[in-house]
């Protein structure tokens, strides 16, 4: 099953589901809510993390450490999500997007494209509905 | 299932099969083999590329374009993978790696490291033994 957006966004199934698991990533991120982080992603060694320009983070200890330090800082990131597109193959969920980035902060200030890759499990907890992520990689896109 | 390599890699079950397809990818990259590629992804309109710097290429049209143009110029990779994960649940698989580049042609010589994510799924055609890769995407890693 694969959507490329907008193109009459779903409102109910697996695709909607993994959007909404995806925009409350972003919505963690704009609000530097290391609690609303902990309900997006897997707690578990396999998720991994690149964020623009780092190494690999691998583990839950470690992408949690690295949103906290993110958000201990005076950066404040605001998205515009642009050219998003999902593919759910049973309990994978793989979504690929542009972050369009307002970065502002003292003494910061600056936009520019990431691409980023983000990829969900179906979430199997007893009681649970939704998708977890389990993997991030954003890399800005040079201009040519 | 997860596995960080090297720590004893195992040599049969899903894990040495994905990390087999994984090489393939990368022996197809450095030997700038078009049909190697061909075999390596999967053919289909979910499969996503980001290479270093680039926007997203989305379907198997514009990821083959993208290999076609990278093998047609001068430059010639060779990488050194380091710092190898697997993990394999049900029909999907995520590596995550470290590509340590050497990237030579006329006027071209450098080196850097690339973090990259690779996606395989299961190759579920009839008498398929493999796994396909439906996202690669990889990032310069900035030296701080």
């Amino acid at each position: 099953m694969s959507s490329e957006l907008p193109t009459g966004a779903p409102t109910a199934g697996p695709i909607a589901e993994v959007l909404s698991a995806n925009q409350a990533f972003y919505d963690a991120h704009e609000g530097a809510d290391l609690s609303a982080m902990d309900v997006v992603w897997e707690h578990s060694e396999r998720v991994v993390c690149v964020h623009p320009g780092w190494p690999i983070l691998r583990s839950w200890a470690q992408v949690r450490g690295s949103w906290e330090r993110i958000f201990s800082g005076p950066a404040r990131n605001q998205f515009i999500l642009t050219n998003v597109a999902v593919s759910v193959d049973g309990d994978t969920a793989l979504v690929t997007l542009e972050e369009n980035l307002i970065a502002s902060g003292p003494g910061l200030t600056g936009t520019g494209a990431i691409a980023a890759t983000n990829v969900f499990v179906r979430d199997r907890r007893t009681d649970a509905s939704g998708w977890l992520l389990i993997a991030h990689h954003g890399s800005p896109v040079m201009s040519r």
